[in-house]
């Protein structure tokens, strides 16, 4: 006889909740800005934090969060970013408690800015908060126009939108404005960057903007 | 003071395995083979069932998976493929009872073949057992190499790997072998089938295999 029949669980979001309220304090004491990449997987997270890295200089910390593996820690490494990596061994989203551990033993001096960047997955990583500053959702054009209607949840969270890998567009059968109004029709004043990290383009005026969000 | 501290749940992992195997009894009974399509966001999913609707006049019924929108199955319906929507309603990944209900519901005269395709998301849907016949790993080129890696659950799941849009291989900054080799090592056995939608390329392959699967 199965004697764990009935599965009791503490309040699980309560608790991230809790664990997300002390992150927030602990940023607004150290006055860091942490920012939650958030996106499909191989939408170009990582690809958009090298860029940041290598061509803008820009002084960050990140947390990296991945099922299994190192090797977007491996990538940013390389560009001296101070990485820590956050492995989930399955689970499909990050929670507030392994980004407040990690975030203390950071080599925080000199890095303003923390990045997040969220297990690849448009779904639930979009329903934790994690005491972030603001979510920012990541597209690719390869996955096509409808993306944010689809999956509405993520882009009415999030406080901007980057469009990744725009130097495919003379490739693909792809409606940009399509796309542009799937995402107006989500979230009228959701501000949106079109970016190509391979080219390096429409990457500074999304840093602008993350160096300037209150 | 909150009354609703503790939540108690039923084992749900439990239900959805009793509904699962009440679903492989009808497909049983019925001679009907189900496959669950597993992969990222605009992956390329919709896109070879209209390759195989529209060129290989595939009898099949489709149960579409989305958290919002019927777009997928609009899709569908144009290649006069019975569809059924799935709507989760922000929900990551279909269970097995959703699916059970509708496939008793489906015009199943002439289609011995089923198709779930799931809610976009590489990782939660590997764990929730349909009844299905086989689960099947779609990855686009796109996402990148290290997918399989990254990501294993599901490609230790799967009975067969599509790897999704080929004719954007010229275009990308991306090795075939090292994909290939990343796929070998999570699952050695698994049969990988390489294919364009768009130029209804490998798709053949794969629907061979998908006829004669036991």
């Amino acid at each position: 006889m199965n004697q764990m029949n009935i599965r009791v669980y503490e309040n699980i979001m309560g608790a991230n909740e809790a664990w997300a309220a002390k992150t927030k304090e602990f940023l607004k004491e150290k006055r860091i800005a942490m920012f939650n990449f958030i996106g499909s997987p191989g939408c170009g997270k990582t690809a958009l934090l090298e860029t940041l890295a290598r061509y803008h200089q820009v002084k960050m910390a990140v947390l990296e969060g991945d099922l299994e593996t190192t090797y977007d820690a491996e990538r940013l490494h390389q560009w001296n970013i101070p990485v820590f990596q956050l492995l989930t061994k399955g689970g499909c989203h990050l929670e507030a408690k392994m980004v407040y551990e990690a975030l203390k033993d950071l080599p925080l001096e000199g890095s303003p800015l923390v990045i997040v960047e969220n297990v690849g997955n448009l779904v639930c990583p979009a329903e934790f908060d994690l005491g972030e500053n603001g979510k920012i959702a990541f597209l690719s054009i390869t996955e096509g126009e409808d993306k944010p209607a689809k999956y509405p949840y993520l882009f009415r969270e999030a406080k901007a939108c980057v469009i990744t890998k725009l130097d495919l567009l003379p490739h693909l059968n792809f409606n940009l404005d399509r796309l542009l109004s799937f995402i107006k029709e989500v979230n009228v004043s959701l501000p949106v960057f079109q970016t190509s990290s391979l080219q390096n383009k429409g990457v500074k005026e999304f840093l602008n903007w993350l160096k300037n969000y209150q």
